[in-house]
């Protein structure tokens, strides 16, 4: 733990200079007020006053981190925050992982250094105990993605439930050997997802089959892959899940291309629900995510923490709904 | 212009001593070290060992600044940015204008407070006269969009001659009614674009009317948003030239949803060749914008500034090449 006196030696600046710059006293020169300030970071000295300081010097900018721009959910997410960062005098830093752990701890330190006053993930690459330390260094908020031993406050989406209600809207309209592909990752998300997906079978006594799972699949190119794949099979599903309308679109795509019709042929249903749903033909039926809307509530409280309006370090869940939208692919 | 003299005055150390930290020498405190380095910052004093010192303190961190990332064609960009970065052990911070001048000002301090090596535009929201005075603060360079009096690098598409190409492949097809969708601001890429959409009706004999002109078109929304103008028109053009796949989605959506026939009762064109052009049908005639190549010669000169192998206040551009890509919209 670091004390006064640690500051005044760091500096060579007597204690009680120290202190007068820790509680904003005049007669101290800039100088010293720099010097000891800069002390105060290296060494990471923050007193209940000493943060009040430099609570003052927020640089109002806020951290986001997201896999890829490429996927649209992302940049809609981006949005709900924007609307609300802006109101609030705040702009966005987003910083882009492409899923890598390095790049990921690379950029927490933009909040260990103080170059933003807090940060957002939107997914997650590291164990929460790599994040953790980071936790003491300003709010961290997950949004969409979510862990159960972090301790921060999470905005998510009911995942399990949206994957449970896809599934079982495709066993209603008789559909038996279903596919289903996935992030693949192990976060909460991705296993809630898959979760839903095994639950609705296993209510309707349908056994999900090993050869039909389809994990690490993200986009259009990726979705084509899967249906060539489905084509070279003796034994093929009849209708696939996918956990986005862009794996969705691929796969529709290429089903088109060789000769199948969807949904005779094949059903596919989306995730997201985003602008392409209602380009492709047939029309995607697909789960909606408010994805706006989940940027917009973790903004609100994302400023709540700023202003130290609520408790940073303290598990919080907040879940908004989800809904399964039926249009013509299925 | 500041000197040694003053950055000793500012701090209360000798000049000797300031010179001895500029010049990097042993038997200078850290603490001295620091107060230095900031009032030369604060100064703005950099002379050329100076600046030699201060290069070593790089952030490794390159700012983007994009006008809103819901368009593909921007991330896009990034992703061949990023390769290179990557490669180069940099990071990027994307930055969202949303097409604001105020927030591109305040994205440009992030280089003047030195939180960034350099800074890439790829839309411009102000005037070059407001943006000139950051170029004394670090590399910044024009990725896509260009202007006349920018002082700085500027890697290019050849804008003029892509709508100019899709503007003749239209006329050649028999299509005399052609309506033109464009950004509509002053920049020279949106005025280029104009440009060569004009100079390819004129070369035919074709007077553009001003009813079928619509600026200020972005995405699929805006793209329906003309169609449906387009219906209620007496007089209707027989072709729409686009300025992106998003808005020619949006018409041909549009189109088919009232029972138009496309290209047949009206051809349209995009620009891009983003994934949903071949996602959409009929497959889109468009015209392909490189834009990972054009993100990643952007990178590579960024490299060649940030390491002082090529000057960085210097108009120096850089043209790719465009390309027509027939398919079925036309």
């Amino acid at each position: 733990m670091t004390t006064i006196a640690d500051v005044a030696k760091y500096t060579g600046l007597s204690r009680a200079t120290v202190s007068r710059v820790i509680n904003n006293y005049p007669h101290v020169s800039e100088q010293k007020r720099e010097l000891v300030r800069q002390a105060m970071m290296e060494l990471g000295y923050y007193p209940n006053s000493a943060a009040q300081s430099l609570r003052n010097q927020k640089t109002g900018i806020v951290a986001v981190l997201v896999p890829r721009l490429t996927n649209p959910f992302f940049t809609s997410i981006i949005e709900g925050l924007e609307v609300i960062a802006e109101k609030n005098n705040l702009q966005l830093l987003i910083c882009q992982t492409k899923a890598s752990k390095q790049k990921e701890l690379s950029f927490l330190k933009l909040l260990k250094t103080k170059q933003v006053d807090g940060l957002i993930f939107t997914a997650i690459e590291n164990e929460w105990s790599k994040i953790e330390p980071y936790v003491d260094c300003g709010p961290i908020i997950l949004c969409n993605e979510y862990q159960d031993d972090a301790t921060v406050p999470m905005i998510k989406l009911d995942q399990y439930n949206g994957s449970y209600m896809g599934t079982k809207h495709l066993i209603e309209r008789g559909y038996k050997k279903i596919a289903f592909c996935g992030g693949g990752s192990e976060s909460g998300l991705s296993l809630d997802r898959k979760k839903g997906f095994l639950a609705a079978l296993s209510e309707a006594g349908i056994k999900g089959e090993d050869k039909w799972m389809f994990p690490f699949v993200y986009n259009i190119g990726d979705g084509k892959k899967v249906m060539k794949e489905i084509l070279a099979m003796d034994d093929r599903p009849t209708a696939v899940f996918t956990s986005s309308d862009e794996v969705a679109a691929g796969i529709i795509k290429e089903a088109k291309d060789n000769n199948l019709t969807v949904p005779e042929d094949i059903a596919v249903i989306g995730f997201d629900d985003q602008a392409i749903a209602q380009i492709i033909e047939p029309e995607m039926t697909t789960i909606y995510q408010p994805s706006e809307e989940i940027g917009r509530v973790t903004m609100e409280v994302m400023i709540e923490l700023l202003n130290n309006k609520a408790q940073s370090k303290m598990k919080m869940i907040y879940e908004l709904p989800i809904n399964l939208v039926i249009r013509k692919s299925t």
